[in-house]
């Protein structure tokens, strides 16, 4: 590798869902300077093709590449599914390439062999099939019972403003057959973490809600401490780059950081 | 107008929204030819900026017009709300730009003088105010309440999956008080039609439910016969483009027109 511990990490989503995992990141790595890019001007990905989706992935990771990023985060797990592979080949030793899903799958792996777990996500995660690729690969006779929830993006971008949020909608989707009898359930969509909560309480007796993006900021943790590439200057500083800039957008960045963030347009990269 | 009758008729919107205008024209014209156009790359407009939503508008107006249309429709109230004037601009005499709102206000001023009127759209065209300015612009005394009901689209967007839809959300937003004591509701967004019996049956003792996808028909059948403008061919062609091809975006056309549509994807027109 030619990168240097002092490098920025950078991160990327469609738009605000990645900031679940940007947020679990500055909890871990206070020290780490940080470039989150919201493609705003395609949000969400989870209706995109994944023809689309790589091609979009592949200029933001351009773009974080000029901005000399050590490590390109894919802060989505549509991306995750369809572009991580193509985007490790463009970067190549130029930059580390993470995803949100394989330290879900690293998780996995080391407590529920033999046993049922649950999955939901967007209709284009679920339909790459990739959970299911990766958890069959591990030939520990896991079953992954997967299920689409697509409303639920819209309902927690809604949240941001209303503060409220239809319980009705998320426990119909829980209690579908397709979900029935798992011990566990990924969070598999960085959205769903905010509403962590409300999906543990439709859980009686209790499952263990896995929350991708916390796994994924210990493993961007134990990666940099790893390659002695924990940055050592104590002057963060984060920079959170839109293709389209809505108010929208920029409150709910106030909300996860509490505080205002330096927000700025980055018009017609596409 | 340099246009002439053989000419086909450019409708637009960033997804399946429009088809609901799509569908109502083709059934008031359907010897009129037609070029549908959806964003589905930017889907859905309602979560955009107005300068982004313009400069999409101005792209597909620019396809539009190389494909010889002689109307170009804004099939989606957030870019009516907020291209329409620059695209009319834009166009000039090449062909003649319709937007959704229009004949919404036009049908107001001649039914409801001094009385209260509901709306119901995505953010966008609520923050937008322009069925306030315009309804202003009557100085008929009619009082406008609006409601932002952004998890709509996305409720819509899902039943044409699941054949169901959540009564509690949309009666939730009914019955709020900004809604209150309404002699009539307009339907602002494109989508909202697919729920118009639901959305009616709320009411009691009934209130009209203003469907702006048929009146926009209504009035642009209107235009075409005093222009003299009505195709007089009986081979009616339609064609339809995409900015992302998704699967979902096929099936969806094939529900509105009840046969298989020709789906071309326009790749990298941005």
């Amino acid at each position: 590798m030619l990168i240097h511990a002092s490098q920025p990490i950078g991160i990327f989503d469609s738009g605000i869902g990645g900031l679940t995992v940007a947020r679990a990141l500055k909890n871990m790595l206070p020290n780490e300077s940080m470039i989150y890019f919201g493609d705003t001007a395609h949000l969400p990905y989870g209706d995109k093709s994944a023809a689309a989706i790589q091609a979009y992935s592949i200029k933001i990771g351009n773009i974080l590449l000029q901005k000399n990023c050590k490590v390109i985060l894919i802060a989505c797990n549509a991306a995750s599914a369809v572009a991580c592979d193509l985007l490790k080949e463009y970067v190549g030793r130029r930059a580390k390439v993470f995803n949100v899903i394989d330290p879900v799958i690293g998780y996995i792996r080391e407590r529920f062999a033999r046993q049922s777990i649950g999955l939901i996500a967007t209709k284009r995660t679920i339909q790459s099939g990739v959970y299911a690729r990766k958890i069959k690969a591990l030939q520990l006779g896991i079953q992954l019972k997967s299920l689409a929830t697509p409303l639920l993006v819209p309902l927690i971008e809604e949240r941001f403003v209303k503060e409220e949020i239809s319980q009705e909608i998320v426990y119909d989707y829980l209690k579908k057959p397709q979900l029935g009898h798992i011990h566990a359930l990924i969070l598999g969509c960085t959205h769903y973490p905010v509403i962590k909560k409300q999906i543990e309480s439709f859980y009686q007796p209790k499952i263990e809600v896995i929350d991708g993006a916390k796994l994924t900021a210990a493993s961007l943790k134990a990666f940099l401490i790893d390659k002695q590439l924990v940055n050592p200057s104590e002057h963060a500083e984060d920079h959170f780059i839109v293709s389209d800039y809505t108010t929208d957008f920029e409150q709910a960045t106030r909300l996860f950081f509490n505080k205002k963030v330096r927000l700025t347009q980055l018009p017609s990269w596409d």
